[in-house]
């Protein structure tokens, strides 16, 4: 049960103000929960000898794993480079794509209304069982974000003529540099974080459009107007 | 088992010159299937009456619909006008927000590659159980498409400070004016399209979008470049 | 000097509740004036010839031509058919592109924050000496709209594997039909609109973006803010 | 007289395979110039005292100055920060909006077919007399890239809310920091490059964007087509 405090809301749909009267509600057992998917990611890092021969025969599947539950979003860029990224992208097994420009982020629903969204994705509802795949200023034109069902098995590494490494940063923090031979895997996580909502799921996320992204928020126009020309 | 003959292809996997060999192919089984969910639509249209009092006591509940199922998208747009739409768009019941515009799509994710993506939506991969929101040439610069999950009750009617009527049409065909009044429920068919693959379900889409629509398809920058200026 | 009465404002910066002292202020002197730039437009319909061979050859030169001064936009859509626009655009005689979707806005710096900014054009300041070309839903995902200089000679033609024909409409009106060999042609008016500034134009049409359009309007995230996951 | 020896060639229409021919054509005067707008960028860092406070006072109007020409575009962004940038822009002395998203971008019309483009702006004929500002990944869905006349003086700083410093880099160079009380001033520069065009700066441009960036380049539908409602 979250409240917001002075960040924008889009997790947090309780006010602080009237936290008892809301705790009892919640307690009596009028309140719907939503549950928001995340991403299990492993970033396995190539062991990379500096040392002799002989130490490196010893160090076979050397490699290092670290995973992570992600609520938000994977963010995949080139850093402080100042070259394009160039990232392979797998789903499943096959070499789908590659992304060359300021880097991928890979996303939750929950996620969508993020970082992805400032990317120029769609949003997606919390209950749609989908992970959302968006390029941050893509070096092609027509690389439109795209929507994947949950569960897939997706892969990123470095593409073979990448000038530069690649960093990852996974719901903002835990930033590592990306090496050729590195990988980062994302799938949907068996780890789903349960939420209490303030009205219901449909009502909460369409409130929560409204207030912290302005959402088709406009001004009306008069019935008066003689202005048509202006749209 | 759908073969291009000559149409761009997003739904015909299959090359009509080699129809043998695939189809034998099809037959010893060696086929994955890919069930392309669509929209039940039903268009309620007010009777309105206009003859006398007695006579519109005759005709309670004399509203007429009419229902379809819908492969790609139900658009509702403001036909010859030269005013921008006024739409109100209802989820499960509750008015989520007004459409001020050209119009609105609703499209399965098999739309979601068709008129959605000139619209600026982004593209969802057939699997994904969802159903697409996306404006056309909104008023509002904030209006960006939406993706809710597949089963939520939409509706569609005029707003009631709607200038003009609108029009649905449905897979761009069944053109018809919406008047006042008149309303466009749509949900998740529960007759989806099974179809064919040409290998699975994830090759195949990603082979239509880099064929149907050059997604992602760029300009390969060489090593030896010294214009980096120009990113 | 322009007042808003209830329409959106963006041409009319001038308040009516006081509008004396805003009259007197103008009248001493005080007070900039902008120049909005015009399109010339040229529709150019073929004499459609439905008689005898030799009523034909009497009317040669039989074409018909109309004038208008736009301030806004041209737009060439498909009308009500259901089947995409598919429109030839020359530049100074030269065949640029086609456009193949639901139409193209060719506007003035000024009415690229009308119709172009729904259909995703960048906003340009009415100093600007351009003119913009924006196509509308777009089936190509990598057609985004261009801006090139005041003074080019631009034409529009059917192209000759169109479907049916198109529809143009200036400022919103004097909607009519254009078929197979007629033509529009535009380029930048010498009439350009005069238009007395509230203040100045560039604080005048940021005030503007901002109250009519909401142009980066957003909630301001608080500092005391531990949500940083949620971008 | 730019060739292009396996860069991208937006800037290089010359091909190097025929170079003899080319430069003989040159030569004899049969070439159209184009002249690039560049930017003029004064980084203004102010002097940060780290001694006491008698030295300081020694160092009054210690403020250092570097100077620049840019060809394509000022990027100011959060560097290796993991918040948002935080920016006040100025026109013309006047602050006229804030930036908070990953950065953004001045571009001449040149530059906004490099990164602006990919961060979603609209593309600038180079002949144009126009600055382009466009947002990257902006927190706000309604900051849509804007085009404001040649000669108009721009000021970028960190906001008084800003949570970390931010970058600057010139044409993709001379990356440097920026910290509260730094600004970066840009204007159009008195210096343009010309450049010899390959047949004529329309012809040039938009044979560019077709190969360069695949502007507007789709599969053709067939005639045949009974797919219609593929779009």
């Amino acid at each position: 049960m979250a409240f917001h405090l002075g960040s924008l809301g889009f997790l947090t749909p309780f006010n602080f103000d009237t936290y008892q009267s809301q705790v009892t509600q919640v307690i009596e057992g009028n309140a719907a929960i939503i549950l928001r998917s995340r991403l299990e990611v492993k970033v396995v890092k190539e062991y990379r000898e500096k040392g002799s021969v002989e130490e490196m025969s010893l160090v076979t599947n050397g490699d290092k794993t670290m995973q992570y539950q992600v609520l938000n979003e994977v963010v995949v860029d080139r850093g402080p480079s100042s070259y394009l990224s160039n990232m392979d992208l797998f789903l499943d097994g096959h070499l789908i794509t590659t992304v060359q420009g300021d880097g991928v982020i890979v996303s939750t629903p929950t996620g969508s209304t993020a970082y992805a969204v400032a990317a120029g994705a769609s949003m997606i509802h919390p209950n749609v069982p989908a992970i959302m795949i968006t390029p941050i200023c893509p070096h092609s034109l027509s690389f439109r974000p795209i929507v994947v069902p949950a569960g897939v098995e997706l892969k990123i590494m470095l593409s073979c003529d990448a000038r530069n490494t690649a960093w990852v940063s996974l719901d903002g923090r835990k930033r590592q540099e990306i090496a050729y031979g590195d990988s980062i895997a994302i799938t949907t996580s068996c780890f789903p974080v349960p939420s209490i909502c303030f009205r219901d799921p449909v009502n909460d996320w369409f409130k929560s459009l409204a207030q912290c992204l302005h959402w088709n928020v406009r001004k009306k126009q008069s019935h008066l107007s003689s202005e048509e020309e202006e749209f």
